[in-house]
């Protein structure tokens, strides 16, 4: 059983299962689980690995429309050096005072396989959830993907500097906080925007049609795999921009409320008229934590 | 660098660090990892992991006197199928039940060795810290220590209904409630009771002076161990009791809003009196996660 049907086994069990984040009355709470493995490449920075951690919980609550308010982790590993830690510490520091959040500490765990696990707590009396697009609304997403997928690529080229850099992103909590008002369902990214756009329409009962010379491409992954990476940028995964729904007529106002750019990529359609790029049916396919052995 | 001095690190990094949970206005945050090799014995159920897991948190939550709010967790693991997600899933919302908080839910990892994060939310206005002991006060530990340090025994023996039992701990929450307003300082004794008699003295300021004979065992340890077994009750941690500090004239009183038992085991002293058990000094030996390879 992957992921995602294993998932499906627990949202059965749980109400609150389903969203980027719980919520418990105006409470945001989420948990994460990141490890070398499947999440930081060889070369990966003690301080990438603390933002990058902290940052995917950050990014949780950033799709809600909620304030991030505070962060906590645990860093897992065979051995703990001061330097390391510290770094690792700053990491998770920084990327939360980035989006107005406190890094509040954390624990320390003995662990073969170097293992993060991060949560974060916001707040919002209005959380934006996965259902309520509607056909005739637009479909949107912020900044820009394939900013991961290019990371890699520089990793597997031993530019870790680049690497790094492209790894620390920036979680989108003051764009959920402009997004919310207006947005009829919103999540991240860190699937894939395949997978999102099935996510959505899952929890919505709608489809998609999307225009791929809509979709926005990292200027990273082009310069490191070429323009033919519509494909890869939708797929990859692990970007943590927001994938939301909106009413056509508010993307002006939306816009000038954000400070980084807002793509319309498509239209929300009828949920029998299915997902698709431009008319060809969209795969679910993307980042799933189950394909690791 | 082992786990304790690794934490000394990070606490000089992030103000909050030091209690059992992070004190965020009224909100109490903490997150816990725990994984196969050093916290799930071979015959672990996954209810008991489910259980255990998310009952640590919620201990941690107890140890600042809060009511318990929710829960979430993450569990990693190679495979994943319906009938053990569905246990751990049912011993985690038990456990949360039992207290009185909700488990919201949470994600799924692939991860070779199985490893479970978990994070729990709380709440208080008057949060007990570590800090607060003075001397002349009274130390005090509720239920009975070695619980844990038995089950072992049972996994060992292969007798795992005994063991699962004793590993599924009930959080004390009703407890530190019920300790909060009398209480001077406050934690869990996760790491066992000569551990957190070292960490209240430093962060207190204090010495202890503990009668051995006052120390509460679980009788299931003496049952599988004998009656000489208090410095294991004292050093295997693992328990999910409370340790805490009250003014001697308070215990009557404290004791009638209290279910469960409340042992007086020693007196807070000057801190350079030391911390001593019948006179010997009590070693900082105890439960420290960084020592596994």
């Amino acid at each position: 059983m992957d992921e995602r049907a294993a998932l499906d086994v627990v949202g059965g069990l749980v109400d609150a299962a389903g969203d980027d984040t719980a919520v418990i009355g105006d409470t945001m709470l989420t948990i994460d689980m990141l490890h070398d493995e499947t999440d930081f490449p060889a070369g990966t920075t003690p301080y990438t690995m603390g933002w990058r951690s902290v940052g995917a919980s950050l990014s949780d609550v950033a799709a809600m429309g909620a304030e991030a308010t505070a962060t906590v982790a645990v860093y897992g590993a065979p051995s703990f050096e001061a330097g390391p830690l510290e770094a690792f510490v700053t990491g998770a520091s920084d990327v939360s005072g980035s989006v107005g959040a406190e890094y509040v500490g954390g624990d320390l765990d003995g662990h073969q396989e170097v293992t993060v696990a991060t949560a974060a707590i916001g707040t919002t009396e209005t959380p934006i959830l996965r259902e309520g697009a509607s056909p005739g609304e637009v479909v949107c997403v912020t900044g820009a993907l394939g900013r991961s997928a290019a990371a890699v690529r520089y990793f597997e080229q031993d530019d870790q500097k680049q690497a790094n850099d492209l790894f620390q992103f920036s979680p989108r909590v003051a764009a959920g906080r402009a997004l919310a008002p207006k947005a009829t369902a919103m999540m991240d990214s860190s699937d894939g925007l395949a997978r999102s756009l099935h996510q959505l329409a899952e929890a919505s009962d709608v489809g998609f049609a999307v225009d791929r010379d809509a979709i926005p491409v990292d200027p990273a992954l082009v310069e490191v795999a070429g323009d033919q990476v519509v494909h890869e940028a939708m797929t990859f995964g692990e970007d943590f921009e927001l994938v939301c729904t909106l009413p056509e007529g508010v993307i002006d106002s939306v816009r000038s409320a954000l400070s980084i750019p807002l793509s319309v990529v498509g239209r929300v359609i009828e949920s029998d008229a299915g997902i698709h790029l431009d008319g060809e049916p969209i795969r679910d396919e993307g980042w799933t934590h189950g394909r690791t052995p």
